[in-house]
């Protein structure tokens, strides 16, 4: 059968549109990679590149093998929970799925271990690494994808209906970050804090990261990555909005950019105002986290919501997050990259500010294609009634839970059988010295420092004479 | 009314060409931000950077408020000075402007200010910074594209074509970076040199940036954000131009790309052998710079001369910026980054240069769709007459004259009132201990030298005992 | 005449493909750049950053020069081992090739000489390095591509048909990554290894890059750019296959980027594992070129073979490598990046690799855009005879004969004329400093190390007093 130009022209269209955002999602690999490394003490450097590195590898593969197959498979003995075909790629590609589509799936399951290994950075076994990254971007992370995102989950907003909406989360607050901010809280709360990051009165003792500039090189790559993740999934750039003016997906795209940059830098500007009241100076470290608190809360909403919300919601965001890292730090909580806060509390923001500001009109071209004549809830503040706001809420409830009954046991599993924490020696000294074969920097003092070095070579002669 | 399939592609293939070069367009400002950090000492690089995060997410918000609207809005009261509608993007999209258009123009718009940072880096109080910053990516740099680059703007080569022409500055060497060289002059200036550039004599002491890793990490981002910059300016691929054999806007597109690329290669050469000659040895940062040069030279006729042309762009501009540098060592002129010179030296040049060297045919495919029958201007040298060039001299001048009486007085207003730059002492310690909080690397002697931090530890026991 | 409304869509889609892929593929030279100053020792930084920075911009004018006509040249008086017209892009852009196929083809062209930059790291003398990249990738590199590459190259698979068949190589695990292999095995070769590699009994002294963060910056650069470099090597994504539902180009282009995918993190994981087993650790950098030698070896069959044949690539690449590793350092053997073996031992296994596993369809669909009727040799172990194993392995004879030939006396007459190596005193010292006016770092003590900084301040006062 021959394939018409129209469809070869409308399949071109959407790959290129679907690949390249999957290529920018994958850029945040790397951005996290940086983010992370410039977050922790040089001593553990290499340790949590490797562990950045190793979350795209084994999910390629485990992915490829059956995580995809559980979060998107269908067919005749399909159900609500969990995917049953399409195992290793199996009849791909169909009249649903590309390999595109894969590709950009696999972008973001690559993300949610990334998320995690920030929580329990500088203290945690290699091979206990291996182990949970496995399992949450393998099983954990893609049942929860199948209930929200598949044709057929039970809390999908095109299919299922639940409570006759289902929850919207466009492009993953609670499906990528409040699952990976809530793996993070249990392995930071069962492994406890670094040695010395609170003193004997339970006072924080400050641990800055060793790098700042790779702190700020990863919020930019995170955001230019962002890019890929919110306007991307929408999965399709050519679809018309009947009863529009030369609307279409396209616009809802652009809209979704628009929306993310302004939540984002909402959150940005309020947290360096806000921070500056609190601690007396212009923190960077702390605008680069409060921009990423208000990216992953816009992520849910992004492609339903106004421009002027977007900035409500980044506004919120910031909030959130400035009020839970101080509340962590009472409770001696020691997320050293403050993900559980980031990407957990501001995830589960997303999906309130979804259901309290969701338009109409977007929610039905997100997810009706822009039908004429439908009617669904949408949110609760713009008229739209409790069915959007309470699927929203249901899905967080049951993304704590199932995020707590899967990888609680795992990461207690692995504690009791000594295989999850290092050992103090081994912290103080840094992993990348006790596991991965030396230091991430070699410096040689001649080179880095001439004149310094010239001077301590004099001293000690003058010692040894 | 539905969307006709032919307009439908038209829009998904405009739009996803649009968004993507935003997209890169975005990547210049982390470009800006390593290129910064690099290049001053390790004491401003928290400064430095947190000024590059702050443009982005401060541009975001006053360009979506009223930046856009006074840049292209139009409408009943419309006029050719400064536009008047889309105030916080209402009545977007419509059928001039999508969401797309804005996030395109947002990227440039935060672009500016990022320049004229780097021109009063290691010296500026950081609200200063936000005073200036606010003032000029929200206010002096959207009028000027209000007179360039909007559909009634008095300089316009589309519309009001003055002298028959209207200035071509296709991606904008005036508007963009002449705009923020100019504030960076007078910025730089007003503040004077930093503590230590010149000796007793006015003799230049270097001043080396921390870090040249940085410096062309940031360089190569740059060059990668200008594949959006510069081609992705025509707005729209899909133009066929009449009278050709299959070409179009994406042939444009494409020779727009190769131009961008030979320019800044011939300058980087050009500056590799020159520098050679002037200092002895073979200097990676001063390519950096020539290359850049390049890129900032071609930016305004990148669409509308032949690639040769390009070459001798480079190739003046690199002696440009090279001159101009030794002009300013003369004249005890510090900006730290080069960014009066470079952005806007090389950015007159690029409007002299397209003045020169604009060819017929490009300049009507690029402003007429590539109309039959259509005559006006081109570039004197081809024989265009001085209708072009004229119209070139003008925008610089009007350029500069209207950044000096706008920045000028604010830069001067912040001087006096002892909000411009910081104090000596601030200044001797770095503006990271004093305003951000702590620097941007946090070392331990142990971590990165153990050997040396061993020997060290035995000499100071030898000294206690 | 006019541009039918159909050819403008068709040319807009394949023009912004080919484009945002050349820009890919461009952000590769970012990747070595920064893969390679993280692999040396600081005090050589600069240097082997210049390199890169230079081989792109020498590139750019060589390959337009003349660079391009040797590798695409064709019309009258056209053969199969060198291109004759096209010089300086005259008669570009015409029906064959426009503005966009000569980016991409010159970001391929620009990769190469950066590979073998690495090879002779830390010790050579710059202006031999503009010597050896100007005719590497000005002429050695552009006449392999003429062979396998062009329409009437003799071992194209698509015109000349060698042995039935001719060459596989997609996206250039030969013309790419051998010639640069090869290239920077003579040089190495030649040259010899760095002062203080090997002790007076021959055994390896290790020499540890200054900086692993740059190295996993550019490793995930490379794979973002790798994006664009083997999905990106169909030059056109509107081509439907015939006889199937859906099916073209973007399903293919899709597919590459899923087996690139695979067969790097296989490659990956087996070196995590593999050198964990035979080093004792975890280490992140041979897992970052593990991932490498996976992606240079799936280059070269990426588009014809099935997913699961890509992790048999990625699996086997990375013991070619662990295995050349080894044997180079029992060899006395100094590639201070690994390129000879990672390069060109797993691009000569990727050209294998293709000739055992390629897939008749994907053939097919790739070289004859899915064609009926058409049979062609395919892969040995799936049934598609000696053929194509036959022809890949000639076109390993030829690039190892034809790059020994060339380059082999150029770093030879360099090294009698002795302009190759540096002389010991320099290498000591670094090239930084003797040649490129500085360090890369201009660390300050007391920035860095505040505390340590007193006390040795204190120290040197008292051995004063």
């Amino acid at each position: 059968m021959e394939v018409s130009w129209e469809q070869s022209v409308t399949d071109s269209i959407n790959t290129i549109y679907l690949l390249f955002s999957a290529y920018l999602v994958f850029v945040m690999q790397l951005g996290f990679a940086m983010l992370c490394a410039g977050s922790v003490r040089a001593k553990n450097a290499m340790n949590i590149m490797l562990t950045n590195v190793v979350d795209a590898v084994v999910g390629s593969i485990s992915y490829y093998l059956f995580g995809f197959a559980f979060a998107f498979g269908e067919g005749a003995n399909s159900n609500p929970f969990i995917g049953t075909t399409f195992f290793a790629l199996k009849d791909i590609p169909n009249t649903s799925y590309d390999y595109s589509y894969f590709l950009y799936q696999w972008a973001f399951a690559i993300a949610v271990a990334g998320i995690t290994s920030g929580s329990i950075a500088e203290r945690t076994q290699f091979s206990a690494y291996l182990v949970f990254s496995f399992f949450l971007s393998g099983f954990v992370y893609p049942i929860v994808v199948h209930w929200v995102w598949s044709s057929n989950g039970w809390l999908s907003p095109s299919s299922s209906k639940l409570l006759g909406s289902g929850a919207i989360d466009f492009a993953g607050s609670g499906v990528v970050h409040l699952v990976g901010g809530i793996a993070g809280l249990w392995g930071t709360f069962i492994q406890g804090p670094r040695v010395g990051r609170f003193d004997a009165f339970g006072k924080p003792v400050p641990m800055r990261g060793h790098n700042a500039t790779l702190v700020v090189l990863g919020t930019f790559l995170l955001w230019f990555g962002w890019f890929g993740f919110n306007p991307g999934s929408f999965d399709k750039i050519l679809v018309a909005y009947p009863n529009t003016t030369d609307q279409g997906n396209w616009t809802g795209v652009g809209r979704t950019a628009v929306t993310t940059t302004l939540a984002g830098s909402t959150a940005g500007i309020t947290t360096l105002f806000g921070r500056r009241l609190l601690v007396g100076h212009w923190d960077a470290l702390d605008v680069c986290n409060g921009l990423l608190g208000g990216f992953v809360a816009i992520t849910s909403g992004c492609s339903v919501v106004e421009p002027w919300a977007a900035i409500v919601c980044g506004f919120c965001a910031a909030w959130v997050l400035i009020g839970l890292n101080i509340l962590t730090l009472k409770l001696q909580f020691d997320d050293p990259l403050e993900a559980t806060q980031l990407h957990g509390g501001c995830g589960a923001w997303g999906l309130i500010f979804t259901g309290l500001f969701a338009k109409e009109e977007f929610v039905i071209q997100a997810y009706n294609s822009g039908e004429a004549g439908v009617s669904r809830p949408y949110g609760l503040l713009l008229g739209g009634g409790w069915g959007l706001l309470g699927c929203q809420v249901i899905e967080i409830l049951v993304i704590v839970g199932w995020v707590s009954i899967t990888m609680g046991p795992v990461f207690f599993a692995l504690d009791k059988l000594k295989m999850l924490r290092i050992s103090v020696d081994e912290e103080v000294a840094g992993l990348d010295i006790s596991s991965h074969g030396g230091y991430a920097y070699a410096a040689h003092p001649e080179e880095s420092h001439p004149r310094f070095y010239a001077d301590y070579m004099r001293i000690q002669d003058q010692n040894h004479s």
